[in-house]
């Protein structure tokens, strides 16, 4: 039986709880599972926006792009890359996600334009699909292609990637770790299946950039891009990263060709003639509060080192599934997260019929913040740097008591959009 | 003769002169002349972000996107509305203005396909024009126009571009005021021209919002996009602003097209179905700290009013041009803007042979910031929120004493990127 007294034990002897120190814990009340969708905010990051505003934007001026706001989006972008096994040169910080797999993924359709077809799953993040539909409008003759999971949990088969790709498939995009469920994809496996098949691959690593071990270079992934203000703690909106491999960057174009990406940028010559390294994937200037942001998120990740926090984040994972086999299987939840922990990611689904009204009750009587995702998913994130085994024990606890006493039934089912 | 007295007068009797303490002053001897390029920080701005920062990211967490950061594009687009003639719903802030110009001009020429001409001026900022050149290789068949100014200061007359234009043109777009000489297009006139003529406009608003009176809706123009680090005073690198007239926005589509654009985005439906409005132009998360910061800085110029901007502006610049003919003409200097106001923004650029060097020792050894533009130009920018009179006959004394003193000479012609 896990009890209060396990968790604490589990706290104690846990060598990354250090590090929650590193955190803004205004209300100490409060259980935060959405660091998958925001994480908290560093201290350290705190201290250096208050620099960075008064002094480097108050008093420096423009001074500042030349005392280190040109290199931020290169500097950043090389401490990512130390996370996702990329080497330095081929990861930089810029724009939002979307807008980074617009540009990847018309860069890739352009270069091999007699392959017609984008190759996705249906577990995808939809504004991935947008975009790809966006792609599609664009080139005549293209589509987008989703196949099925086997189960809305699990990921596409080796195998079934194999069948799917021709001669037509030029680019297999998924999220490394996918948003619903959790489900992580083997990325060597599923990337030497497209090398295979002459498929390059871009990985979404949204989800999984700072909670998973991720080494693109291993696994000869093509193409990444990711998002900062999840598991980095970059920050709301924080811009994302993108992810070239150094072999394709003479290779491909930046379709949005803007001055960030020009050679000799400030020669402000007529003619768009691209950086012949990562700087061509740039197009404006970057928004640098932001930008400036992301960067303390990511050194306390890589002071954590991705062991570390890999190693506690399935243990956290799994503990929070021994609780939900103990507590809340019996209440009518369904565990829709894979049971391998070599399958997840950092954020484990739960169901249930009332998932709609539980997740107002969890927000607004019981000081937990999980997300809801529909049709009936409460998504729990465990962010290893700072969640603890007893925030996950007390969430237990206080949804036990929401369905123990009601709680949800005064909530409408009608939905509000915003969580 | 204009002397210091003169200068402390017009200060004395500045109707906008108590607006100057509303930004950081943190080295009072400084005179800074970029505003143009990046604007000061607003005081307000530097408490609002503390808020942002500290309360609605550090305590509130995901909550805060309920609270307000979802409706913050619309909201500070609405107030930007106001300066640009534009009306509620039609102007909303997202990504850099590089990707805004991709946006709108991109899906121009899609829906229109028969017209395969973008036409524009050769004084145009150049990521325009890079911006552009990428739409033509996306585009077979397509090509930019740049039509040849008179003199490289002023821009191309109606009676030109009306001669320019034929079935195949589809877009017309300029720099309202040109980043270089300052020049500012009659923007009712060369809408009306291209009109007659079928073509749709795009006017790139970034060095004349905040400073030149501008209305979109009375020039009947079609779209528009502009910066907001400059003469509004958001911060490095904020987020830009797109407008899309009202009848528009139904039948043009946003090819980068994201969540953010999305119709029920918490929906996550698998297929885009866009908004039926300007969020449709839309794609990512936006970068929360940088497009918050940029509000404050609206406030600030709604409050003073654009009349009230405007007619400081001329003032300024015309008190700089009165300062030139009578210190910096004897010393070699050549007026590279426009002598007519009407035709001005609020910046003027003066050539010198030295003005490399000129530059370097004005920064270094004189502490005023203005910045450089090759081939030889100093470009000096006249925010008419908080410069003075004072900071610019200052600055032409500081300016004289560099040429007097050779201060220049021990600098290096070799041009270092960054200013």
């Amino acid at each position: 039986m896990i009890d209060a007294t396990f968790a604490y034990a589990l706290d104690a002897k846990d060598e990354l709880g250090y590090l929650r120190d590193r955190f803004v814990m205004h209300d100490s009340e409060l259980i935060y599972l959405d660091g998958n969708s925001l994480g908290r905010l560093p201290r350290a990051t705190e201290r250096r926006l208050q620099d960075l505003i008064t002094q480097e934007w108050g008093h420096r001026l423009i001074r500042s792009w030349g005392e280190g706001w040109f290199e931020l989006q290169e500097k950043v972008g090389n401490k990512i890359a130390q996370i996702i096994g990329a080497r330095p040169g081929e990861v930089i910080v810029a724009d939002a996600t979307s807008i980074n797999l617009y540009k990847l993924a018309l860069a890739a359709m352009l270069a091999r334009p007699t392959r017609k077809h984008i190759l996705s799953d249906d577990l995808n993040f939809p504004s991935d699909y947008y975009i790809f539909q966006g792609i599609t409008r664009l080139l005549p003759g293209t589509k987008l292609r989703r196949l099925a999971s086997p189960d809305g949990v699990h990921g596409v088969s080796l195998a079934d990637f194999s069948v799917a790709m021709n001669e037509d498939s030029n680019l297999l995009s998924l999220s490394h770790t996918v948003f619903k469920s959790g489900f992580t994809y083997d990325m060597a496996a599923v990337t030497a299946v497209a090398r295979e098949n002459g498929v390059m691959t871009l990985w979404d690593l949204s989800h999984s950039v700072g909670s998973v071990p991720i080494n693109l270079h291993d696994a000869k992934a093509d193409l990444a891009v990711g998002c900062t203000y999840k598991y980095l703690n970059g920050g709301p909106g924080a811009p994302a990263f993108l992810y070239v491999r150094q072999s394709l960057q003479e290779t491909l174009s930046n379709p949005i060709s803007g001055w960030f990406g020009q050679h000799d940028m400030f020669a402000l010559g007529p003619d768009y003639t691209p950086e012949p390294n990562i700087r061509r994937f740039l197009t404006g200037t970057p928004p640098l509060l932001s930008l400036a942001a992301i960067e303390m998120g990511v050194d306390t990740i890589l002071e954590a080192g991705m062991p570390r926090l890999r190693a506690k984040s399935v243990a956290q994972t799994q503990f929070f599934i021994d609780l939900y086999h103990q507590i809340l299987e019996p209440l009518g939840f369904t565990l829709n997260s894979p049971t391998d922990a070599s399958q997840r990611g950092s954020h484990v689904s739960i169901g249930h019929p009332e998932g709609w009204r539980i997740n107002q009750a969890l927000i607004n009587d019981k000081n937990v913040l999980p997300d809801f995702r529909e049709p009936d998913n409460l998504r729990l994130g465990f962010a290893p740097l700072y969640t603890s085994y007893s925030d996950i024990y007390t969430a237990v606890m206080r949804l036990r008591a929401v369905l123990h006493d009601k709680l949800y039934e005064k909530y409408t089912v009608e939905r509000t959009t915003v969580t």
